[in-house]
């Protein structure tokens, strides 16, 4: 048997004996994939075990994360910190070996896959991002920006809507260092595949633009070191090789769906280790096999002569050296605070009365001018949603220099090719979209929760304001569901300043990401003391306050606060006390101390309503059962906005009439 | 001019006026579709205008929604109830003529489109189910189901993965009589789209299995009439015409994004009549343009041929008639009450403990033998979302038998396509996925919801009770989302006889969609009087309870509920006062009268705590300020299920412990 498969084989093994450990997994695709990742891992693919952070490494993302074992084999044998203890927590709680690979957890994860589609999704990114830093930081005779984006993927990921949204863009931006080894295997967890995905995978992927290579026998090692040899001469289109496998590849669950998400079982797993001549204990891998795979002592050159390469443009080009190592560690920089505080005071002192998806682009104007990690974009939608400004210029395919991404109709490509932009390092992606859409990414919004990293969603239009487009692009339950997303902040600014201090926060919190949830309809601004202007940043403040302790709190966000001053003004004339809470951002609120929320939303004051062109329900947590809520409980109409905000009770008049009924009561 | 450019330029005149009038809209989509949309509606479309809800009518689709007011013009144009006052009141409060075309609003309006991609991508499952239906009623010389499905999209609708995931399947099941027009103006609202559009779309439908027609002037009406019958004349292939028109067509603003989404203005729109030669007055057409569009005539006498053949076909097969009117109707079977009852009575007396997926599936073996409009399906995780059962056969495209889809790792298509099912007529869709992934398909929820059509979304693995496959698995904030989606029902049972009452739910209810909330996990049976059996269709009601007024409420859903139940029987060997509270459906249970809910939830007891393994948040619109809720505050984590919800609290003792201090405060 020749070393290659033996190498192959010891992923196999390790993927059994792990799942059968674990009694839960996905033994189909490590099988499988097992010759393709000998054939990539221990042939040219650069990477340091030693330093998973090296930042000029080949990027690797797996995918169909279900085969996470295979990517947990791989860590482990080619010298990453993951010892064979870790193997045999898989699955586990507390264990680096989580069910799908998570971002974060363990070092040489790219990032955390499991929802198909997205990985080879935000490959596209990381691929972009590459580029991207190479048209700013190489240098004739300094190329310090150089590496490959890899991905693995299944059937299921090209059956995903997102990954045809992602490979179409890559088709079109050229990106020549991506290459995508498929394992095509003719099965999904259903069965044969060909009574559902039956296209022509290869026609489809030449239409993008890309290069196509094969089907090669994907458990031929010598074919896939041609294909492979293939796609890394095409420089200009990115590459698809068609691997075709056999899933369960070995085991008695061969060529079946059955090999797909359940332990093999000891006999069959005992059986699948004669087939492929293993003779080795479960979790025992032969001395020799460990030096194969050994990939430390390549990988330390490959870096030191990386670190020399640099040196010699770090004394070339000083400035530029330093600038790639503060945006690789995703740094703000030095003048930040200066660029913060000119933005703030620009804003503040203009004090105009804007739509704050308008007062949002006034704040880009500034920090896009001063931040060349900023790459901005939307999803065909630039003119509506200001996250185009004059500092922005288009991303041309054919320099890739240009901050600024025309994403085409397409939120959920979006979202993942930022969150590879983000996971690449050197760039802090934001792109924006009406509300209703984020629907379409989700997702994606949800793995950047998840992974914790740095995108921007603005997300304009964002309530029944819409007005003529009608409920299709009214969002109700979105600006809610995104507030229940965890580790994700949802900021609804109401006027220039606070969005300032949103923009502020999403660029500070540098493992959050951050939807801005803005309006179309022009707001007007409220002046500020010093104390009000630092008091935005913890979520929740008092705006407009009475005398003595209140009579009743009116809680509200974004275009609905202007509703509340106005009735808080009126209530005061009447000889009430009233005080108006801004709630910009509700989760950073609920993460202040327990003072500070007694300060501006005092337990014994339990008149309370809350006032939001949102689902009403999420508002009870902070009114309570005594309260009430003036939201949205259905969908929304088509009809100009001021006529749909009348219609749905959110005018001043109503305000002060649920507001006085909530005090008598 | 000839007869065939004045009546397109009817169409464009009406937009023209209707948006000005407005000062609103998309002018650029009508303008260079009009000459389409003359070809195909004057030409070859078989509808009834005096009768829009025709069984066998062609079906149209307006996938790019904001070109609204082309269809308006045509429905007015061609005959039906649209009268001008209407196209007078385009987009404002209370008219049919809404932003972009609202199904249910509008009759000859198939279904809401807006958000791109959806509209093709629903049309897939009209084509399909008329397919399925032509399979099921057809007989030798008797066709009473045969008609045509056309979609007109533009470059938007074709970017969103959505109708990637769609068209792949209509190529898979070779829906010949799909006809789709796509208007290529190489336009989007960011500009020229050859820099984020820059495929080879022809060469990417071919791949699906499409027939491909065009490049062809989709302003040269013989060229389209070609085009046309070429693509009716393949009933083996779906049909894709590439159109290349002008958006804009005949105004100052042709050929650029600025005729896209606002007013042409005054003068622009007295410059685009004069160059499209139109001399009348705005709202007015001329007597012989209407004689020319009026498809009444044709149309009545087409309903009446086809009501002849379908009188033969009810002489020859009078139950297959019957059967084939209820259906269309959306009627439940005559016998639904014994169906009905016979499936309670079964899962009732077995009592069994079972995971409710499991139960879930015990319920569909009832239904689904019984209510042939069942079409299930799932997006490939058939063996475990319980979706598939012994009447379950796969859909094969040869014959179109069969009541299952396997529908691919597809969800956002799949969702589109089940609507499309559904709106068609005949069919009750129903589908399944893990509860995360329905993310990925939550627009087509929102639709189906904003239509208010009957589509059931079996969503399993429904918390972190998911276990190892750990956070990009374990639903947490999807589940309270879809409960703040306006017009849809969550059903979270928490044994066999809720799962009974939710799909009962789901089947009676014919204008809301639901989503069934389903554990992993294996749950217990719980016993019920008969009054509870009834009470479980109010949504919420005391599953256990206590002798006098509670002491503590405890609220809790599905796999929370049995913690719930024995955390209440052991307050209860401590002499406390519990009860438990089952919310099933809280949509249901929030639209009971004031009383039902005062029963359940005494507003003098303020002492509650709600047990749900989703986000908190939701909860406190039950429990208010005074009570607690156990629930996540944070994305789960991958190890085995029992332990993820001992780590994160989810235990008898920490209910208990959580219920004791809540009593004490």
């Amino acid at each position: 048997m020749s070393t290659r498969s033996q190498c192959a084989n010891a992923i196999r093994a390790l993927a059994i004996d792990a799942i059968e450990q674990a009694r839960s997994g996905h033994p189909g695709a490590p099988l499988g994939m097992a010759d393709m990742a000998e054939a990539l891992w221990r042939h040219g693919f650069r990477h340091n075990p030693a330093n998973p952070h090296w930042a000029n490494r080949d990027r690797f993302v797996l995918s169909n994360g279900h085969a996470s074992m295979l990517l947990y084999a791989l860590l482990h044998l080619t010298g990453y910190d993951l010892p064979l203890e870790e193997l045999k927590k898989f699955r586990q709680w507390g264990a680096k070996t989580a069910g799908h690979p998570e971002y974060g957890l363990l070092p040489g994860v790219e990032m955390t896959t499991g929802p198909l589609g997205q990985g080879i999704a935000s490959a596209v990114g990381m691929a972009l991002a590459e580029r991207m830093l190479a048209a700013r930081f190489n240098k004739p005779g300094h190329t310090v920006v150089d590496h490959h984006t890899y991905a693995f993927c299944g059937d299921g990921c090209l059956m995903e809507g997102v990954s045809h949204e992602a490979c179409s863009l890559a088709g079109t931006w050229g990106l020549g260092k991506l290459i995508v080894l498929y394992d095509s295997n003719g099965i999904s967890i259903d069965g044969k595949i060909e009574g559902w995905f039956s296209e022509d995978v290869g026609a489809r992927y030449r239409a993008y633009g890309w290069q196509v290579i094969g089907p090669v026998d994907g458990h031929d090692s010598a074919a896939l070191d041609v294909a492979l040899a293939e796609a890394r001469a095409d420089t200009a289109r990115p590459s698809l090789v068609i691997c075709t496998t056999h899933i369960g590849f070995g085991s008695p669950k061969e060529d079946s769906a059955s090999s797909h998400g359940s332990p093999l079982g000891e006999s069959a797993a005992k059986e699948t280790r004669a087939v492929l001549g293993w003779q080795e204990a479960p979790f025992s891998i032969p001395a020799e096999i460990y030096a194969a795979w050994d990939a430390r002592p390549a990988g330390q050159a490959a870096e030191e002569a990386w670190n020399t390469a640099f040196d010699a443009y770090a004394a070339a080009w000083p400035e530029l050296a330093a600038e790639f190592r503060r945006r690789m560690a995703g740094e703000l920089p030095d003048d930040w605070q200066g660029i913060h505080t000119a933005m703030l005071e620009d804003i503040i002192s203009k004090g105009e009365n804007l739509a704050t998806r308008v007062a949002s682009q006034r704040v880009l104007e500034h920090l896009v001018a001063k931040l060349p990690e900023m790459v901005g974009g939307s999803a065909d939608l630039s003119g509506s949603v200001g996250t185009q400004v004059a500092a922005s210029s288009l991303m041309d395919p054919a320099s890739y220099l240009g901050n600024y991404i025309s994403y085409g109709v397409r939120e959920f490509g979006m979202g993942a090719i930022m969150n590879g932009l983000a996971l690449h390092g050197g760039f802090i992606p934001y792109a924006g979209t009406f509300m209703s859409f984020s629907d379409q990414a989700k997702n994606a919004i949800r793995l950047a929760a998840i992974m914790g990293i740095r995108v921007v969603w603005v997300l304009t239009h964002d309530s029944i304001g819409v007005g003529e487009d009608g409920p299709t692009h009214q969002p109700v339950e979105q600006l809610p569901a995104l507030r229940l997303t965890p580790n994700l902040h949802l900021w609804r600014p109401c006027d220039g300043a606070e969005c300032a201090a949103a923009w502020t926060s999403a660029l500070t919190n540098r493992t959050v990401p951050t939807c801005l949830s803005l309006s179309r309809q022009k707001l007007p601004f409220f002046s500020r003391t010093e104390a009000q202007l630092t008091d935005m940043a913890r979520g929740g403040y008092v705006l407009r306050d009475c005398d003595g302790l209140p009579e009743i709190i009116l809680l509200a966000t974004g275009s609905e606060v202007a509703l509340a001053v106005a009735a808080a003004e009126q209530l005061e004339a009447a000889g009430r006390r009233a005080r108006v809470v801004s709630m910009p951002c509700a989760e950073i609120f609920d993460a202040q101390d327990a003072d500070w929320k007694e300060r501006v939303l005092p337990d014994a004051v339990r008149c309370r309503l809350a006032i939001e062109a949102a689902s009403a329900d999420y508002w009870y947590r902070y009114v309570g059962l005594d309260g009430a809520v003036l939201g949205m409980t259905r969908f929304g109409e088509s009809a100009p906005g001021p006529v749909v905000f009348e219609k749905f009770g959110f005018t001043v008049e109503h305000v002060l009439e649920l507001a006085q009924a909530l005090i008598k009561k």
